[in-house]
């Protein structure tokens, strides 16, 4: 296990290459460390020695007293291994290089890429980075991140924990977390990841309690074998979710060209992944869905889905992906249910799967139908799809966000669709504000269901293999 | 050609069954007629005769003095042959029947919706309907929803005309495009079609001035050679995006008990509709992202690509999708292309395609990049993949947007990706409000381009076909 707490909770952080120039990348990282909250010390290094957002700076790392957990580079690639040299001399446990011009330009940037990380290993500095926009710490409350706050939000403080070769796909998810209300506990860009890598980053995720899901952006993987079995051990404790670009000959070229990654065996590496219950994901917005329904829903039992709606249109579109999903089937509601269903419900509903409720519905016959289907055995998630935008629910929302969190437990996933403006989309927000995933549209939502009924498949087939375990 | 004028421009509307609840749906229709601003004559009719909104209503249809165009059927199914008597002898044109409890149904309702239509039948009435949402005519200003403003945003007047068999999709559809800024002029919901269908809908369309774009969803498509003929006539005038639901059996199957329609032999269809020059898409988020770039830009005048930006994580991802892609390539930027953008850009960028002007990148890297990839033959498509996120791109938001508006031009489309929060949405809400699309992720982007080439393919084909046409 590697022991990279020093990277999330860092006493002291200076910042190599602090400017005064808003727009700087010295100015930004320092400033987000600022506006994030970070309460132990930091300290601007500046070569002209200026006052900095109100601080006093020095003009060497050596010049601090104080002693230093965490160094950001901020500075033109060339200046790297004498900072390095720097922070060895300083005793500093890790470094984070946002600055890029290092192997992802060859020739000269590669030399001094091996120049500054040999000076790192020499002193056993740990290195983030080069070329990425570095760490996100909720705990400590700081970020690392050139981009503005008011040009990129923050997520609050949750329990998925990110790692990302790009930063800019990983800020990007970020974003996505923050507006749906999804926490974070831990992320890291690694860019051209020098020196701490994926396996290094899994085997601290592993055992990290603060993380429960992991998520994960790569471009190429140079160690199959041991990265499957690390893979296949987390996947039994919390889920992982992958996109892995760079998967054709052109983006794997393009992926060399970035954070000069080789590709290496695509097919060979996706079928090993799946193997080891890693959710393989294509998209940022795959990410997001998947990760909504498995950070708020107990896992489905099994592949058999009921729909429940008050508009069936997109439960039309949803039953034909349901079809071409390969982990999924629609329930056959039992008898008992039906019986039970039409009971109480207006002869006008259409008491099949999906069941319609019809424009009429309000917040109360979508209660009734959720806690009949909870109760058949035939249903392992249950989808209501929501049209909020019709009269009769639109004017029970109080109600039906009631009998949501009612039906809302560990028994049965409950996984909402609902496609539309303003107002929808502040009830979703209420819903998932209650632990209640509500995704966008149809497919993605079969979609997202799919991988994850594939991962607790996964587990099971797992936990029949090794009963002791 | 089916005139069908009186259902968009009508001059009276009578609301059959309007009620002085909220909530009911004859509540809701006539409040979305007046809230919409229709400023011709309307007269709800109801059976107690009672004031509803500030308005005196009618005991029966006949009782009005006026003329009368159009008449919306708010009312239980049972009273619906005798409202039809009446508008008959009234002498309406048309009739919406918002209502449900019809064919849908089978048995009692499907003689229901007979005995209706053999009454709108024998006076020569067109009805929409039933078991639908009806009209939105952005003309003559009023919508039939019975889903009020404050739960559901209307899109602004613009040239995408809409024909949808579920009200949910179409109204779900209706808020994706208001809040992309994307205008339409007619939208219907026929829902069981007893009357109006695709077909007339169809001929009616294709020669109205005021439709650009048509987006069709269906559930099943029982005239299939007549359909296909006409859908390749008016692809060679006017795109046609089209999602069929009910492909698979069991969606076929919700399908039948949502509007009573067949599915057909779907497989079939499907190709012929590809030979017609027809979009398919599969979900609601497909339609808009592929409706954004026909609505902007001049259609791609071949499949090569070209990416530039400021963090190429997104473009690795989506260089994978446009190798998987059919229609699309990898430009191969000329040799002269490359040595211009090296003249004026700094040496770290990564100049090839995907263009990495890294973080550094300021509006005006974009703006001469743009420029250039402009003037390359081997581009057809450019891609730019903004992080508005980072400092010094988004420092520079004024100057970028002015570069994007004097590149936007007839010549050769140009195609933007950027994935955040809020300043990125009202970053791309700028484009777009520009005539430059922006999408979301770059795999719904690509994907999304992709069945655009494939349409302007169909064109060029069309086109060296019969030349005299």
């Amino acid at each position: 296990m590697t022991d990279l707490d020093f990277l999330f909770n860092p006493r002291s952080i200076a910042v190599l290459g602090a400017s005064s120039k808003p727009g700087k990348i010295g100015y930004e990282v320092l400033k987000s460390i600022i506006d994030a909250g970070y309460e132990q010390k930091i300290y601007p290094i500046n070569i002209k020695g200026e006052e900095i957002l109100g601080m006093k700076s020095y003009r060497s790392i050596l010049d601090v007293q104080d002693d230093m957990d965490l160094a950001v580079f901020a500075l033109p690639a060339k200046y790297a291994p004498k900072a390095m040299d720097e922070c060895g001399q300083k005793g500093v446990s890790g470094v984070v290089i946002i600055s890029g011009g290092f192997k992802e330009l060859n020739g000269e940037g590669a030399e001094l890429e091996r120049r500054t990380m040999e000076t790192a290993k020499r002193y056993g500095i740990r290195v983030i980075g080069p070329n990425c926009v570095g760490i996100l710490g909720l705990d400590a409350k700081f970020d690392t991140f050139f981009q503005p706050n008011y040009a990129m939000s923050r997520p609050k403080k949750g329990n998925i924990s990110v790692l990302t070769q790009s930063g800019t796909f990983g800020l990007s998810l970020l974003e996505c977390f923050a507006m749906e209300g999804l926490g974070v506990s831990k992320f890291v860009s690694y860019g051209n990841k020098a020196d701490v890598d994926e396996l290094d980053m899994l085997r601290y995720l592993e055992n990290d309690e603060d993380t429960k899901i992991i998520v994960l952006y790569v471009e190429g993987l140079p160690y199959g074998r041991e990265f499957t079995e690390l893979a296949k051990n987390i996947g039994k404790k919390k889920p992982i979710v992958m996109l892995k670009a760079g998967r054709t000959k052109s983006g794997a070229a393009a992926a060399k060209s970035h954070t000069g990654s080789l590709a290496g065996n695509d097919a060979v590496f996706i079928g090993a992944m799946r193997q080891s219950g890693v959710i393989l994901v294509d998209d940022i917005d795959e990410v997001v869905d998947v990760v909504k329904i498995l950070s708020m829903q107990p896992l489905p039992s099994g592949n058999k889905v009921a729909m429940v709606t008050n508009g069936v249109g997109p439960c039309v579109v949803a039953t034909d992906e349901i079809e071409y999903a390969k982990n999924l089937k629609l329930s056959e509601l039992d008898k008992e249910t039906v019986v039970k269903l039409k009971e109480h419900l207006p002869d006008f509903c259409v008491f099949s799967n999906p069941l319609d409720l019809t424009g009429s519905a309000t917040a109360e016959w979508f209660g009734y139908s959720i806690e009949i289907l909870k109760q058949d055995e035939n249903v392992n998630t249950i989808m209501p799809f929501f049209v909020f935008q019709d009269g009769p629910l639109s004017q029970s929302m109080k109600e039906l966000h009631d009998f949501m969190n009612k039906f809302n437990d560990e028994k049965k996933p409950m996984v909402c669709v609902a496609t539309g403006g303003e107002f929808t989309k502040k009830q979703a927000a209420r819903l998932q504000k209650n632990g209640i995933p509500c995704l966008f549209t149809p497919k993605r939502a079969v979609q997202a269901l799919d991988k994850v009924v594939l991962y607790a498949n996964f587990l099971r087939q797992r936990a029949n293999l090794s009963p002791s375990t």
